[in-house]
C-alpha cells in the first residue's frame, strides 16, 4: 500500500491547458465548421504524426535557434522533435510521395501543434491550428482562393465586423530595396518592427526603427538606427490606406520608385484586387495593408491576417499567405508553389466567446436518471435504454452508497448543467408513472424569488408526474428537440 | 540557394503513419459514431495535452521499467513523457479538479496516445485511442453500463458478429491463491500465458506454464514450472464455458474451493450476469470467458475485451475493466472506484474494412471545375462559388501552366476520385452553358469495353451540356443529393 508520502502530486504540466466539456463542445462547434468550409473549397484531409525527424522540421541551414522546439529522441536513436506547425510536415508529405499527391494538391489539417515557448495569458505550448493549403498552384488565384476561403470561414460562423488585411512580400522587399536596406537581419528587424505598428501605435515604432526604445519594463529595445528619411520613408509607404483595394494600389505605385521589384509586387497586387473584385469579396472585410510583414520569413508573396474588427484586441486569428520556397528544403530544383492559411483555434474560440457568437451546452447530457429508494439499478438502466433509444443522451447515476439521496443526484444535475432529471421510486415504477423535472425552468423561474416557501414550490412547479409512456414526449417538450 | 547536397530526405519517422482522405474520411466516420454512442450513454468529453509529468505517468513506484515512453524535458527541465494512454490523465484530472469533477465523473476521450514500442505490421508509434469511462461508481451496475455501451458501439457501426468476453480479476486471484501461486512476478508470469491461450492454443500454454517452450524462430520461451496437477487445475477451469453466463457463472462456482476470494469474485459475476440479462444484453454479444486476464496490472475486478466473432484475427477491438486503485496514486486514502473501456481505433477501422463494413469516398470533394482555353480565373471562381453556395463540395483547377490541358483537368479529377466535372470554355460561359461529366459513370460503363471507339462513346454518354441554371439539379442528381 502506498502512503502519504508515496504520492505524486496529480498537477498538469506548466504552459498546457486541460480542457472541459463547455470547452470541448464549443471548440467542436468551429471546427466542424471550419472543416465543412475546408471541404466546400475543395480541400481534402491530410494527417501527420506528432513528431518528425528534426531535419525535416529545420531543413538542412541550421534554422534551428530561432525555433523553440520540443525535442526528443527516437528509440533508434535519431534526433526528433514535435511538429511546431502543420505547414512543414506538409511540405514533407508532397514531397514524399509525389506519385499519391499529385500537383495541384488541396489539403486540410486539424491538429495540435508544439512550441516550447515561455507560457503566458492565452498563449500555451500546446495548441491547434487548422491549415489549409494549396501545392502546386503559382496563380494569384489561388492565394484569392485562400482570401475567399478565410471570408466563408468568418461568415459561417456568424462575424459580421471582420477584416482580412492582405499585404504582399515583394512590396516589402521592394521598399527595403528602395531604402538600401540590404542585409538580411537588418531587413528582418525593419519588418519586425513594421509588423507592430498596430500593436504599439506608430510612435513607438518610429523611435524602434531610430535609436530604439525603453519598454514600459524599463527594458531597452534596441533600434534599425535608420535614418530619419528613411525612416519617414517607410512610415509613409506602410501608412498608405486608399479607399478600395484598387485604389490601395494605385496610391503605392504613385509612392514607390519605379523599379522592376515595385513592378512586380504591384502587377501581383492589382491582379490580386481584380480578382477579388470579380468574385465579390466585399471591400470591407478584404484589404490591402501595407504594413502587414508577418513574422514568418518563408513567406515569399502574398500574405494575409484576419482580425475582428470589433475585437482587435484578440489580434490575429488567421494568418497566411504564398510561400513558394519551403518545398525546396526536400529538392532543391523541385519547389511547389504553395499558398494557404491557418486557424489559430484557441484565440479564435475566445474571440468568438467574446463577441457572443458562441452559445453552447455545459455538457452534451441531456437527461439525468434520478432513483429514489430501493429501485434496482437494472430498472434504472431499463429506462435510460428506452430514452437512448429514443436519441436522448442519457446518464444513469451509480455513485458511491453515502451519495445516493435525491438531494445528492439532483445536486449532481445542478452541477454538470444537465437540463432534465427523469424521477422514479419504486411506487411509480409500480403505476407506470414518471416524474420529469425541468431543471432550467426551476432555476430561471426560481432566480427572482426571495421568498422561501415560493422558492420552493416554483421549483416544484417546474416537474410533472405523469404516465411513463408520455416521458419521450415531455422531455423533447423541454428539449426542443 | 540551397544545392542538391544541402536537401534534406522527405521521409516520416520509423514506426509512424501518414493518412490519406480516404483512411480519415473513414476514421472521421468511426470517430463521430463512437462519439454520438458515448454522448448517448451519458459521457461528456474531457482532454488533456499530449505530454504529462513523469511522475504522473509513472507514479512514484518506479513502474517505469516496463512503460515504452517517449520521454523529453520540459524547458523548465523537469522529467516528462508523452502519454501512453488516456487513462493516467483522466486519473490525473479527477486527483486535480476535485471541486468541478464531482463523482460520479462520466468522461470520454479520443486522442492519440505514444509508445516507444518496437514497430510492426499493425503496430504504431502513435495511436488513436477512444476511451470512456465512470469515475466514482463502485456499483457493478457500472460495469455492466460500460459492457452496454460497448455493444451499443458494435451495433452503431454496423457489426453483427461480435462478442464481449468478460472475466473477473479476483476469480483469477481466487485461482492462484488456490494453487498457491502467491509471489507477485510469478502471479503476472500465469497471467500472462493464461491471457495467450486464444492466440497461441492451450497445448502450448501448457507448456509454458510448465517447462517452457521453443518458439516458430527457435528463440526460448522460459515456463513457469508449475507441476501438472496445478497446470490441469488451471487449465480446466480457465476452459470453463456455460451455455449462458448464469450457467458459466455456476459451472465456476463448482470447481472452485469455497475461499473468501472465490465467494467475492462469483457473487460480483452473478450480480452482473443478472444485470446484463435484466437490460437484455443477448448472450451471443457478451459472454464470460474464464481465461481473459488482460495485460495491465491495474485491473482490479471485472475485465472485457470485445472481438469480431468473423474476424478473430484482428484481436481485441475494445478493451477495459474496473480499477480501483489507480487515483490512489494522487491519494492514496481517497481512490476514487473506475470502470471503463477503450476502443483502438487503428484496429477497429482495420476490422471494419476487412468486413466490408466500412464504405467511404476517397475525397470529400464532389466537384472539379474544369476550364478550356482561356476562361479568366475569376469565372472559374464565380461557377465554383455557384456551387459551393448550393452545398457542392467543389475544386477549382489552378495549376503550373503546362498541366492546364482539359485532358490534365480529367485525369486530376480521375486520381484524387473527384465523381463530377464541371466543363467550360469561353463560347459555353458566353452562351449561358456547361457541360457535366459523371466520371464514375463514364468508368463503370467503360470497364467492360474493349472496342476502342464505343470506349471513347461510352466515356462521352455520361456526359451532357445544359443551361447553366439546370447544373445544380444535374450534379445532385448524379450525387444522389
Amino acid at each position: 500500500m502506498p502512503n502519504a508520502k508515496n504520492t505524486v502530486e496529480p498537477v498538469i504540466l506548466k504552459g498546457f491547458q486541460d480542457f472541459f466539456p463547455e470547452d470541448l463542445i464549443a471548440r467542436r462547434q468551429i471546427i466542424r465548421t471550419i472543416e465543412s468550409v475546408f471541404e466546400l473549397y475543395g480541400f481534402a484531409p491530410l494527417e501527420t504524426p506528432a513528431m518528425e525527424y528534426l531535419e525535416v522540421l529545420l531543413g538542412s541551414g541550421g534554422e534551428a535557434a530561432n525555433k523553440e522546439l520540443f525535442r526528443l529522441e527516437s528509440p533508434e536513436g535519431d534526433a526528433v522533435a514535435l511538429r511546431f506547425d502543420l505547414t512543414v510536415p506538409f511540405a514533407r508529405m508532397i514531397a514524399q510521395y509525389p506519385d499519391r499527391l499529385k500537383p495541384p494538391v488541396r489539403r486540410y489539417a486539424i491538429g495540435p501543434v508544439w512550441r516550447a515557448d515561455k507560457p503566458g495569458p492565452g498563449r500555451f505550448r500546446q495548441f491547434v491550428q487548422c491549415d489549409a493549403d494549396i501545392a502546386g498552384a503559382a496563380n494569384i488565384a489561388a492565394d484569392a482562393e485562400i482570401i475567399a476561403l478565410m471570408a466563408a470561414i468568418m461568415d459561417a460562423l456568424g462575424a459580421r465586423d471582420y477584416a482580412i488585411l492582405i499585404n504582399n512580400r515583394k512590396l516589402i522587399d521592394a521598399l527595403l530595396d528602395h531604402c538600401g536596406i540590404v542585409e538580411e537581419a537588418r531587413q528582418k528587424h525593419v519588418l519586425r518592427v513594421i509588423d507592430k505598428r498596430e500593436k504599439v501605435g506608430v510612435d513607438k515604432v518610429r523611435l524602434e526603427l531610430g535609436e530604439g526604445r525603453v519598454d514600459e519594463s524599463g527594458d531597452p529595445i534596441p533600434g534599425v538606427h535608420l535614418d530619419d528619411a528613411t525612416i519617414d520613408a517607410i512610415l509613409a509607404l506602410v501608412a498608405i490606406a486608399g479607399d478600395s483595394r484598387a485604389d490601395t494600389v494605385a496610391r503605392l505605385a504613385d509612392a514607390l520608385p519605379d523599379t522592376s521589384a515595385a513592378r512586380e509586387a504591384l502587377q501581383e497586387m492589382r491582379e490580386l484586387a481584380d480578382i477579388l473584385a470579380a468574385i465579390g469579396v466585399p471591400e470591407a472585410h478584404a484589404r490591402f495593408e501595407p504594413s502587414l510583414a508577418r513574422g514568418l520569413d518563408y513567406y515569399t508573396g502574398a500574405v494575409f491576417e484576419t482580425v475582428f474588427s470589433n475585437a482587435r484586441e484578440f489580434g490575429s486569428v488567421m494568418g497566411g499567405g504564398r510561400y513558394d520556397g519551403l518545398t525546396g528544403r526536400f529538392a532543391a530544383d523541385r519547389a511547389i508553389p504553395c499558398t494557404g492559411t491557418s486557424v489559430g483555434l484557441d484565440r479564435f474560440c475566445a474571440a468568438l466567446k467574446h463577441l457572443g457568437l458562441l452559445e453552447c451546452a455545459a455538457t452534451p447530457v441531456q437527461v439525468l436518471v434520478v432513483t429514489i429508494g430501493n429501485v434496482p439499478k437494472a430498472e434504472t438502466m431499463r429506462l435510460a435504454a428506452e430514452l437512448r433509444a429514443a436519441g436522448i443522451r442519457t446518464e444513469t447515476y451509480f455513485a458511491a452508497r453515502k451519495k445516493t439521496q435525491m438531494g445528492a443526484q439532483l445536486s449532481h444535475a445542478d452541477h454538470y448543467g444537465i437540463p432534465v432529471a427523469v424521477i422514479v421510486g419504486e411506487d411509480e415504477l409500480a403505476r407506470g408513472l414518471v416524474s420529469v423535472k425541468d431543471l432550467r425552468a426551476g432555476k430561471a423561474r426560481r432566480a427572482d424569488i426571495t421568498d422561501r416557501d415560493a422558492y420552493r414550490q416554483a421549483g416544484k412547479t417546474a416537474q410533472v408526474t405523469i404516465p411513463r409512456t408520455e416521458m419521450i414526449a415531455e422531455i423533447r417538450r423541454i428539449l426542443v428537440m
